[in-house]
């Protein structure tokens, strides 16, 4: 947490900031604990030049001493107002009206602002994304984390697969991965799992529901967990239901998705854009014919959300970039394939993190 | 979903709007889920006086038509800017640059707002809380799916109670607790199921961790799934492991907690206010000596959200509203005790949807 703090710092030196407000956020605490080691979902963080405020509530104080011991807290008390004790922060800090104060921008609704401007006693300054450019690229702890995380879930795959069959609901398939999951170290699913048999197999995000698998249907499962540390997973697999002999057509769809993945694993490495990244992909699928029903982007940044966040329009590739390599097709009325794997970005390439394995066909 | 489109359209007459965006945010899909019954994670409607539009991406065209029947889909192009298709909609609607468009104000955030104000040929007024404040007040249709949440979230601590012996840790609680919400048909937690044993007890919002449980010590568990509809549930019950006998103090802090939740169920009606109802469990603690160790509000709004909206300051109870009654008691060193129920607001008075039952101490 020192190091990224002390980064933060350099941000606010260039930025011309004299602190920056960095705040849970809808239930989004990532940017908090990513700088902080907090876990809560609610509190600001206050940086100042050499000082660093954690300012949270009754319900955190203990917290947010244990996990973020290098953030002095600040209480804020019942009945009193969140930006009295930001205001608080700030005077501790020597800060007051002339202070240049950022906030995240992106962070703040544009009713929670008209109160922030009003009572915080500084210089509101609106920032982007400062915090997230850093979570772009993954340390080598938090690659590791990744790793792990992305085992694990290979597992749960390999041990759900095999227990597929015709009659099961995707509501039961789903479950069976979801225990798997927690039994073997997630604390929760990064996001609902997502089983589409049959036709649902042509939505790409499709909601699991009661529906019986039949023999021969391709069966999407989308899944991820939140592991130890807070990262996140995000495997998709497609299956066939034992039992019958799937549609030509699909297999020859599982064939072109999962070359597309393969050729757009071998082509990242730092340097490239996200677009030539997707293009790589999509160019294959409308080689083969099916341009029009490869209707998402290719991929998204991973760490400790499922989706991280990344500015995909402006920064290329580093290396230590977590990503999700996953082409699809849906075919509506016939069923669909997604085949998704986890890289990470290395010196002059990418590697797999995902290791379930692929169907022969 | 009609209702409420036509209750939505006689606000819109009200505040002199010509149309309303309503959309999802930072994983936040409940005003969009409420008003069209589409649950995917990303989508703007469009409502104007005589039609509704849903604008959404190819992940979701046919979901949203399956679950949305009553707005008409605006496809978002890859490559595409969804303002383009916002306006694509308005212009449909016969809406131009001098129409009065609302957008939530708490929806939108300020980075955001930058780009739809340049970029929405109409002129944007901010709104506040006007889906919420219909969501505050269940249905009779609501009201249905939450006691059945409430039922089904109490019948598993019936089960797992039973189940919870020394040398446990926190976290295979919690795992037996959220496999059985699974099992009973929940799609989900609500929330990070809460397991916090001995003097991580003191902490209202624990993480859940791997300490073991030792004899005679408070657990508090507070859990929740999300049921059939969306509709989540909130409990909260503390017990003492068995084998030793609890300490005195826990024993005497766990009457007054049970007291004071039992007070306020009874207070709570028609016409009083957040305050008010607060209050009773507060001075009812306050009497009892423990003031300062009931650190958090009693309760909060229940429904599409663990955390519904609500606009707690200003609008009293109405029949209808779903809300938790959860006063806690946290000695550090010592440990806590919370007991939380969910009541629904009767034509004169409350009643409760949680029958987990309390210890008999």
């Amino acid at each position: 947490m020192s190091q990224r703090l002390k980064k933060m710092r350099s941000v606010l030196a260039k930025q011309g900031l004299d602190a920056l407000l960095v705040r849970t956020f809808e239930g989004d605490s990532n940017n908090v604990y990513y700088l902080s080691g907090f876990s809560g979902s609610a509190a600001v963080l206050v940086i100042t030049k050499k000082k660093a405020f954690i300012v949270t509530d009754g319900r955190y104080y203990m917290r947010a001493q244990k996990e973020a011991p290098e953030f002095k807290l600040v209480k804020v008390k019942r009945g009193s107002r969140l930006t009295e004790h930001i205001n608080e922060a700030l005077t501790m800090a020597g800060l007051g009206k002339t202070s240049k104060v950022g906030f995240e921008s992106d962070h703040l609704s544009v009713h929670f602002a008209k109160t922030w401007c009003k009572e915080i006693k500084a210089k509101l300054v609106p920032t982007v994304h400062l915090v997230e450019r850093f979570r772009q690229c993954k340390d080598s702890c938090e690659i590791e984390l990744l790793t792990l995380a992305c085992k694990v879930t290979s597992r749960v795959f390999r041990e759900v697969a095999p227990l597929i069959k015709a009659g099961m609901t995707e509501a039961e398939v789903a479950f069976a991965i979801d225990m798997r999951l927690r039994k073997h170290g997630a604390s929760g699913n990064s996001f609902s799992t997502i089983v589409a048999s049959g036709p649902n197999s042509a939505m790409p995000h499709y909601a699991t529901g009661q529906r019986k698998l039949k023999a021969g249907e391709p069966v999407i499962l989308d899944f991820g967990g939140v592991f130890p540390g807070g990262y996140c997973s995000d495997l998709t697999r497609t299956i066939f239901v034992p039992g019958k002999k799937p549609q030509a057509e699909l297999v020859k769809i599982y064939k072109i998705v999962l070359s597309a993945n393969k050729a757009a694993r071998k082509a990242l490495k730092p340097g490239i854009t996200w677009k030539q990244y997707d293009k790589v992909a999509r160019d294959y699928i409308e080689q083969h014919g099916y341009a029009k029903q490869f209707t998402h982007g290719l991929g998204h940044s991973l760490g400790l959300a499922a989706h991280d966040p990344y500015d995909y329009e402006h920064d290329p590739f580093q290396e230590g970039a977590v990503v999700t390599d996953e082409p699809g097709i849906y075919c509506e009325g016939l069923g669909g394939v997604r085949i998704e794997d986890d890289l990470v970005v290395t010196a002059d390439g990418a590697e797999r993190l995902t290791s379930a394995p692929y169907l022969r066909v």
